[in-house]
């Protein structure tokens, strides 16, 4: 889906934007001041599987080798598991990111959508199952245990587990460090949400190498760009330092989530990270356009979910300041 | 391919680079000056289609609306036509550019080789054809007229122009501007080797505006970075003021070609533009060795091209020095 996503705030002049789940740029300024003194030089080919950058991946998460390949932006990684399966039947929970329903069929394959509880179930008629941990757009997060349960009883079928916003979890339910023992998951990682530079187009996928030479078939050369690769490098060689400080911010986003719960005529599910799914009795694309219009506020209409109705929204907690303008407005529009 | 090309130079520590075909960075000092002045920003997501910078494009180059798509390097062009039309029988002109075998076998379709000259004969056994202009490796160059006369008789086949390398040519045979009278032809565009920017990926893929929807759905989104569409746009912004110029380039060309035809056991192809294909009497991978490791030298060994000897190597032009370089290694190597 080329449209309709969340961080279209090129599109509206807005003075905050809570649309894309990304932590903001205010807890990763020693990330930003680094990049902004970066010389990039464009003047030569990058290396064609940006082959330097994923082994300091395999090395920062104690991966072995031919484990990974890097993305041009997480989405890559869920086309290319598409396509490594085309023909196989998909099964997707719902609600969840319509990526993979649009991967799935751009290879003609057949699609079952379930409910998250009728999963057990289902997966007796797929070969192949997307989840995403911890889900967008709810923010539900499914336990270690319980997927490794899964993954050990069908060992015939294909995982890919999103885990693109794990790191935004106080509990680390991460599978990425079991591709070693289990042939059958894939694990996408994201890493430009946590350090708030989606414009950077960054991702890897990591699986048992037994699949290394097949997957290698469906990646072109040169994907990753030259200033994605040093900033990939930038980070793994000085994560600890650079990393956002995730308490602080969890403790925003904890206040966030109480203080949303308290406005009066809106439903706010429970998250296991930085985003929140609300329903209101406004249809959310009116209330979407009012809190630009009047507010300078972007927010994410979620109607579009496979499952979600037209008064679902999607927010990500910004800082403290932006979470208090946005409460602000929803309590006097939704009253 | 992933791996095999030119552009390899991440691998070497050489002095001077032959083996990519882009002009050399000295010709482009305005351009890269600019870049880098330029402040990137990568905390937000960029436009998911880059449709402002596709807008640009298309008025630069007086192209209709929805008659264009960026890509993530010309590369990505090459496999999105592959398969848009997946299952057809492709026709490809040997020697040529490995990526186009590559993209149609990677959608299980049926690839015809034949030599240019027999194309014509051939081209009844396929729907696709897949034309380099100017060919890379060795430079040859179709003229407009001609092609025109082979869309006009096949207007029920499809034609895939490369024109990567037009723009390093003295004589203009591009079809870009057809692309609104013809609804056969994808005319493929890549700025960065021009520019000397390979490491931006930045290429587009123009086309009749009857082709926009379907080409669309196999288009993923946010797949060009902020920072290469902030480049493009500074490019198109710039175009008059900062292009390299290409007569003086172009004289610096012919006389490189001039003093690789005096070289004594070496053969030369005509080439119409920067780039040459030679052959000598030495293995081009024992040559190409030889010239990194006595002289910091790279070249391309094009023995992996198909229809080529293990004796074809490919040589770009670069600066006077470099090219006076090389030429005195070789004189020294074959004798």
């Amino acid at each position: 889906m080329i449209h309709g996503h969340g961080g279209d705030n090129y599109k509206y002049r807005v003075k905050y934007d809570f649309s894309s789940n990304i932590v903001p740029a205010e807890f990763n300024k020693k990330l930003l001041t680094l990049i902004s003194n970066l010389k990039f030089d464009f003047t030569h080919y990058p290396e064609p599987d940006a082959s330097q950058l994923v082994r300091m991946f395999q090395n920062h998460y104690n991966l072995p080798a031919n484990s990974t390949i890097a993305l041009n932006g997480a989405t890559e990684g869920i086309y290319l598991w598409a396509e490594l399966f085309r023909g196989s039947r998909f099964l997707i929970s719902f609600p969840s990111f319509s990526e993979y329903e649009d991967a799935a069929k751009r290879y003609g394959s057949q699609v079952i959508f379930c409910s998250l509880d009728k999963l057990e179930r289902e997966i007796l008629k797929c070969e192949c199952i997307f989840l995403c941990n911890p889900n967008n757009p709810n923010g539900a997060l499914l336990r270690k245990e319980d997927i490794l349960k899964l993954i050990e009883s069908y060992q015939d079928k294909y995982f890919f587990i999103d885990e693109a916003y794990m790191d935004l979890c106080l509990s680390n339910e991460s599978l990425l460090n079991y591709v070693d023992k289990y042939r059958n998951i894939f694990i996408l990682k994201s890493i430009t949400k946590f350090f708030s530079i989606p414009g950077v187009r960054l991702g890897f996928l990591s699986f048992n190498p037994v699949h290394y030479e097949r997957v290698l078939l469906y990646k072109y050369p040169w994907s990753i760009n030259s200033c994605a690769i040093e900033i990939g490098k930038l980070i793994f060689s000085n994560f600890q330092e650079i990393k956002p400080n995730i308490d602080d911010y969890m403790r925003v986003v904890v206040e966030f989530y109480e203080n949303l719960k308290s406005i009066k005529y809106l439903e706010v599910e429970k998250s296991s990270t930085n985003f929140f799914l609300c329903k209101s009795e406004m249809k959310s694309s009116s209330l979407k356009e009012l809190l630009i219009r009047e507010y300078k506020i972007l927010i994410r209409d979620a109607s579009n979910f496979r499952g979600l109705t037209d008064y679902h929204f999607r927010v990500s907690t910004q800082t403290p300041k932006a979470n208090e303008e946005l409460i602000k407005a929803l309590c006097s529009i939704l009253k």
